[in-house]
């Protein structure tokens, strides 16, 4: 992805769409997921996973939220980066303060320095992209499973969400093996902990039998979702609404099957759909 | 809230149900959202906002997302926070590492030295409200809107999510005045984003006339979503679904009117709701 492809708030993407026996290969369109590198005079501050458009208020609503600025009169400029040697300058923006907010930014930059290091391991997604294909090999898969199966992961995690029941505010994320045996499940207000709970606990303690295969998770599927269940060595991802640009584009990367929509008879294969047969 | 309120994942909360023309006091479940802290070698290693339960598997799991650990073998013990005089001890889990990782824990303990740091200003709930109590004012309200405002909310927050009807994989936020005028809005990936690109599209062009009064979002309310309405000074918040319990009890604390299950006639009015009027 070069160019001004990345750009748009919505990408086209291959999919094959099952629908009850039949499966038709075709286009999609996911939302944009893309990191955006706020920097303050020039240097980087924080890495933010984002759809392209409007950077500059997202940088702008961002620093008011860390409470870096407080009001329109601390800012100078705020403008994407001008660099003609930066590739991805289009995914830069430039942050000028002036007053006492600029007086305080030397601090606030070394106060971050280490978050932005940091955050190239778990935030910002194309330097973990390429930090995960050198240190970690894409996972080698020789089994399939029958699109029956993908199928029963919604309902087999719908079953574990007694708090979702109740409140309607909870994440649910459900690890079975590829023979259906439920390993592992957990609710959380946040989405990726419910899946670090389940990654945990078989980390924790191994199950007597069965390998985590498939992970089920309610709502949509972002980059780091797909990076932890790269991590945790799962092979296939069901979620139940939509999967962003960038956790297609990782999930391909990965060697994982990654399932969205998963509703009823009906799912959308995004990625790798020769592990799953129909019949 | 002391003791072992705050450990239950849904927790009992006052709230006015209004349907049609109608309101009913009474009582609703919210999904609980606590900052859990995660201690490497007795230090702070990241406060993760998530609902209490398997704190243990998430502190594994999220070790493992971090790539602080790679295996079960990595682990010496993983337990909660024993100390006496801890008052949240049951929100602190302390992880010793073995091996190769503990020799490693050091170093990685001063790069997030400052993380934590920062941290207690966006992500750790206790730390942040009682920074926010300090250091700004709950918003002092005169007016009040009808319940009929309220309730138009969703649809004028639809409109303006075109990438949405695409996708089903953006979040939306928009903020409008008292009156019902439309100032900002956005779609985007993270909830926080959309959030962000409003008001920093306000900051950066302030409003010709009328005031950011009420935001709508779609989805849930968690803590974070409260805090950026306080801050950027707006009185209303109408959600699609659900807000958790730091929510709420943020939302209290900052004088703001936090709706949920914003859903055709029906409502729910978590707090504030004299600023609500029906009839």
């Amino acid at each position: 992805m070069t160019g001004d492809d990345d750009l748009a708030p919505v990408r086209a993407v291959e999919v094959a769409r099952v629908k009850g026996s039949g499966v038709t290969r075709g286009m999609d369109a996911a939302a944009t997921e893309e990191p955006l590198d706020v920097r303050l005079h020039g240097r980087s501050f924080a890495v933010i996973m984002r759809t392209p458009g409007k950077d500059r208020e997202l940088a702008a609503g961002f620093l008011l939220s860390e409470r870096v600025i407080r009001s329109a009169d601390d800012v100078g400029a705020i403008e994407h980066c001008r660099h003609p040697d930066q590739r991805r300058a289009h995914h830069v923006v430039d942050v000028f303060l002036v007053g006492d907010a600029a007086s305080r930014v030397p601090g606030m930059l070394e106060a971050r320095r280490q978050v932005v290091a940091n955050s190239s391991c778990g935030v910002c997604g194309r330097a973990t992209i390429d930090e995960l294909r050198c240190e970690i090999a894409p996972l080698e898969v020789e089994w399939t499973v029958d699109v029956a199966f993908a199928r029963t992961l919604p309902a087999r995690l719908r079953e574990t969400q007694a708090a979702f029941d109740e409140t309607g505010g909870l994440h649910g994320a459900a690890i079975l093996s590829r023979t259906g045996v439920l390993l592992a499940s957990a609710e959380d207000v946040g989405r990726h902990n419910a899946v670090d709970k389940c990654t945990g606990s078989l980390l924790m303690t191994p199950p007597a039998s069965g390998t985590a295969d498939a992970i089920a998770v309610s709502g949509r599927v972002a980059f780091e979702i797909v990076q932890k269940a790269w991590l945790a060595g799962i092979h296939v991802i069901v979620a139940v609404s939509a999967p962003t640009t960038l956790a297609i584009d990782l999930a391909r990367e990965a060697g994982i099957t990654l399932i969205g929509f998963a509703r009823g008879e009906n799912l959308n294969i995004y990625t790798h759909p020769e592990r799953i047969t129909t019949g």
